[in-house]
């Protein structure tokens, strides 16, 4: 069901210290703790004697004490110690994830640890880059199936009727989409030509005429989406410039958005978002902060609303509609990765 | 499982307007709003592109726009738009329930919409006669089968047990019930014999001496009952009376009642009740509103633990007692309309 | 599933009086009431006819009478009166589960009532007798399998880990753990020598100096467990007593334990404690009971989360240390009990 040799965001670096915490990740148990020196660490929450979830132990060192029968597991899942015996019984040992710590997040990898690869973590340098500002993400838990989430990201006629009273404006869909597969995601983009910037653009670049405006977004299997989305003065002639550089004379926002799934039908959804422009205005941010938010939080209702409806008749026929190009190609990406996954296993 | 060549009700006309309003009802979600002209329209509430319910889009004219990506349909169940694109694709559309306007509730067709006769709708004609006064319901959500309340109305033995501090007198039981099957309905009444009038009725008549009181109940299939009640001095000489019509001398009372399957388990239930005196005692109507719903509360706590024991074991065995006949009839008399409703549709 | 022809505990005696109480055993609904003289009954808590819990209606005399159409059950479970007929149809009757109350506890019996034999209670006489204190325990509702509570009560490793902040102390573990099965219990014990007595009991002993301590837990089937805990002065050398008895020069206390499983997976938890010491002390009884309630608290985290977590993956499997003996004993005493139930019925 899920892809599983693939890097998750387990957690916003923010939420993990010295205490265990627990969290399921796709359908699977997980306890996150931080080593002496700050490193990650990611086990299976759940003792391997009585099935505690060691989340309810506590950390010692670099290791984790279960709170049952204190049982302890250090940072490779291996018992090294039984209360009551000197030998460590044949088994004595719990599932270890390797974690990577990256722009922010706790990244994981939930299948074969020896294919795991920190290059193949999403290349979202602009989350701590100096030269970028950054707004961090609330988390959101959402009672949907993360692909209901991609969906939405990589479409933009429901701004116009699920955010009409935030960041939606009708005019944008009258410009054409473009939807792309390119050799590891699917990119939809769109221009809006020669029209006023909406408020928070003018307000964040200044602007005093027309301006040029992208939207695009890139997604990534299984579930990774970065939107690029700008504007420049008319004047600056950027039309067609490649918006996932840094285009000149305009601002440019980047909004990563790492939906994990807990199980088949809820989600943990990790997002930050980045900018060129204004990047030590604290102020500025946190208004954006509760902006984000608002937006977010309208799409909640939307996403929680639509998962039931599904859920009360799965069988029922749906239909396409030209918007869903990019989020139709973005499923088949991910169908076809998780067939590639499962022969190689067969294999 | 549900008689569905019939007519349910859907809502109070006092809950369906120019906003959607979404309502499951025998296990299919439905969306019923107000046309420009008030006609109402129940639609599937399940838009046909991605499963959002079409309770949540708003109301534009005669047509519903969901809430999502802006599909819109018309009151014929056709989408008539898709934003983003010109052409509407092939099977773009949801379903359209028959529903009629009629005794202040919002009567729906569940089933094939082609044998949906108004003439069918039970001829309940004193809730909007300007010669009664009528007292609304209260919506009321029971956690029950519907049957279990069409069980509950046509026995009258509960009224002792269940509303002994509200309508229940013990007296009652000492008069023989009468138990009918005529062509179409179940009937069930009972004649109460020179007694002093219950308080409500005395004061409601001003009955100074005793009286003979009826108590009647007819049921339609699948699930609709009007309780016949009311009482004349016992020197009127009305014992016999067709109680069906306006006992004259006397107080009449109509109690319509019509408990629509949410699920299997789960119901509303839509009442009110017309009587044929002090029909403008808007002090007095409230008082009775009261009244009734305090008797009705105690009915839904009875209802709902006896689902959960019956829940608790399904299987486990139930005897009858001779209060059963009327309520064993509706249910034979529901039984073979399904039947024939099944034989139907396979022929 | 569970053990049958043995006694469990249904409620404490202050719980159960005139008015009929409803409670759910070994996935049973049962009604318990006193009878006029105060002999405890317990009857299905479901009426024969339409099914409602017999717990919503109300006693009368020493019989219970449905709250809905109003039949009346005797303490046999025999239906003695239907209103409206004169005549009791067959098979009116609810089932009768036999009852005995004892040791402030009523006990039920939820297999062949012929087999019943209030001799098979376990002898815990200490929770009336006299000569010594008891501080009867709260119903504790807890999610968990009963065979949980036995596995903990049987450990003692655990009190270093769940009750670090009240009852553990890591000394404890430094001494050896024995397992017995004798003939119809598992019992385990160890003995603490020579050290400085826990202040609790410092206190209740009046102790200057080291002491020598026992704890130990006899397991009966199906889930009744003792613990025997206490200490005496070094110098009274009374190692290797009989600690089932009263250790002379010491203090002795007896925990009793009887946690009733209300579903595979949820129990009502019984306990209380006997002392020899400070009998007549209600302030220390006081204290003491908020102890042990907090105490039982810590387990109850505990044994819900591991409940919680083996539900989340049932099949996975799980390791055995040392510790495990006591517990793994009364499991098997356990199953070798309902195969031979089961052997005897289809026999």
């Amino acid at each position: 069901m899920f892809l599983r040799n693939c890097w998750y965001v387990a957690a916003y670096d923010r939420e993990i210290g010295r205490e265990p915490f627990g969290r399921t990740l796709l359908n699977e148990p997980v306890v996150l703790y931080r080593q002496e020196d700050g490193t990650p660490v990611a086990l299976e929450d759940r003792c391997c004697h009585r099935g505690l979830p060691l989340s309810l132990g506590r950390v010692e060192g670099n290791r984790v004490r279960c709170g049952y029968h204190g049982l302890v597991f250090d940072e490779t899942g291996a018992c090294v110690e039984v209360p009551g015996q000197s030998a460590i019984p044949p088994g004595a040992n719990v599932k270890a994830y390797p974690v990577v710590e990256r722009y922010r997040w706790i990244w994981i990898w939930m299948g074969d640890p020896a294919l795991a690869d920190a290059a193949l973590i999403p290349d979202w340098w602009w989350a701590d880059d100096p030269e970028w500002g950054y707004i961090p993400g609330r988390l959101l838990h959402i009672a949907c199936d993360y692909e209901l989430i991609t969906d939405n990201l990589l479409d933009l006629t429901h701004l116009a009727y699920v955010h009409s009273a935030t960041i939606g404006t009708g005019a944008i869909t009258d410009f054409p989409v473009k939807s792309e597969r390119l050799t590891d995601r699917v990119r939809m983009s769109r221009w809006v030509l020669d029209g006023p910037p909406p408020p928070t653009f003018r307000e964040a670049g200044g602007f005093t005429g027309n301006v040029d405006r992208w939207q695009a977004v890139d997604t990534l299997a299984p579930c990774h989406s970065v939107v690029y989305a700008g504007c420049a003065p008319v004047e600056a002639g950027i039309v067609g410039a490649d918006f996932t550089g840094r285009v000149p004379d305009g601002i440019n926002i980047r909004a990563l958005n790492a939906p994990t799934p807990e199980t088949e039908t809820s989600t943990f959804y990790f997002y930050g978002h980045a900018r060129d422009f204004r990047i030590d205005d604290e102020a500025w941010a946190a208004t954006m902060y509760e902006q984000f938010l608002k937006t977010f939080l309208e799409d909640v209702d939307i996403l929680e609303a639509q998962q039931r409806s599904l859920d009360g008749d799965p069988d029922a026929p749906l239909i396409d509609i030209n918007v869903d190009a990019p989020g139709l190609a973005a499923r088949e990406m991910l169908r076809q990765r998780i067939k590639d996954e499962a022969r190689v296993v067969a294999g």
